[in-house]
């Protein structure tokens, strides 16, 4: 039986634990071969790693699970048609349609979650309604085939709830104690409603830099979504 | 004032997520500079990623921070005199030594760790012994400056405390905030008393396969740190 094939769809200026944790996680699945696209298979710059080796996005014919990590990079990923037209095509025929953090907002502008609910991260996750998705606050949400993981941190969480979902409970759970998965964060700060005042407001103060350019941004590709 | 310098060290066969989760959170600290390096700053193959534009890591003078993560290729490494001599090098002059999983026993078999207390993966910890390391079974273990953080996804946990140690409590949980981290895993297996009894049996039978070899590879290391 040929093995499903999962595809990570990369673009400049994505968050790599976005997919590394998911990466990690996936490649161990008996039934599933991961491979890592980008446009032109180009090297890919995120946040100080560079990846290389990548397969050309347009070369994958089809692909089992498409996987849309986020990053700081998502807006201009939402606005570069060629890339956009990739996701579409391939986003179109995948059998689970999936995003970690930021990356659901590329899938919401390939105009692939509408009216369907989908996580985020949580300054961003607002930005999904332009495309007529619905948000979801969970750490991982489900709508049928599409999976998507909250901020960052969360594709652990959603990675290994999708590996449960391709090779079964019995196989994911070895693969966590495999991967040492007990988390223990050393503090209790990874939510808003978790957070000390104080340091969600330098957080939320930090991200409003970004606020206007990304909520354009997601303004501009709903609009050009509409017009397809 | 300059950089704290925080330097990672590969080899090949690294396990990716051992270091791109700490990478995530380190290179967001205010007040240091991370850097990844490998011997003749070669791409590394890690598990299906491959790492590119990295430091040559004999052209790196010193470092405050040296990191080691672990992987299947760390028996190998320990047997690298190449690769150990610049463990050695910057590790005994760093002022914090740390690791993630089996990159503690890369630590102890450059005999950085005799009579300290080192985290590991669950299924290796054993191997710190015949180096004269302390085992321990905490997730992030501190021993003085000595940082080590269990199995892969321990990384995460380690470098949330190491960064409140270089940084303080306030921006860690600033971090932790903006990478989401209140992770909630799908399953309880992600420590060998936590799991299912089927699913122990099953991981143990796997691990079991590598446990010859890697002992070996511990045992001739410790062997000629002796004659060092």
């Amino acid at each position: 039986m040929s093995k499903l094939s999962i595809v990570i769809a990369l673009y400049p200026g994505v968050t790599h634990l976005d997919f590394t944790g998911p990466h990690q996680v996936l490649s161990r699945a008996p039934n599933a071969q991961v491979s890592v696209a980008s446009m032109g298979g180009r090297d890919i710059e995120a946040e100080g790693l560079t990846f290389t080796g990548l397969a050309d996005l347009k070369g994958v014919m089809r692909c089992d699970v498409l996987l849309v990590p986020g990053g700081f990079g998502c807006t201009d990923a939402m606005l570069d048609e060629d890339f956009m037209g990739e996701i579409r095509r391939l986003g179109g025929q995948a059998k689970y349609l999936t995003s970690v953090c930021t990356g659901s907002l590329v899938l919401a502008a390939a105009g692939l979650l509408s009216g369907r609910r989908a996580a985020c991260h949580w300054a961003w996750r607002d930005l999904l309604t332009p495309f007529g998705a619905i948000v979801s606050e969970a750490r991982v949400e489900r709508d049928g085939d599409i999976i998507t993981g909250g901020g960052v941190t969360a594709g652990l969480d959603f990675a290994f709830t999708l590996l449960a979902e391709l090779a079964g409970d019995d196989y994911a759970e070895g693969v966590q104690l495999g991967l040492e998965y007990a988390p223990a964060p050393p503090f209790q700060s990874g939510r808003p409603e978790l957070a000390r005042p104080e340091v969600l407001a330098r957080v939320r103060a930090l991200m409003a830099q970004s606020l206007e350019g990304r909520t354009q941004a997601a303004v501009g590709a709903a609009a050009r979504l509409q017009a397809v």
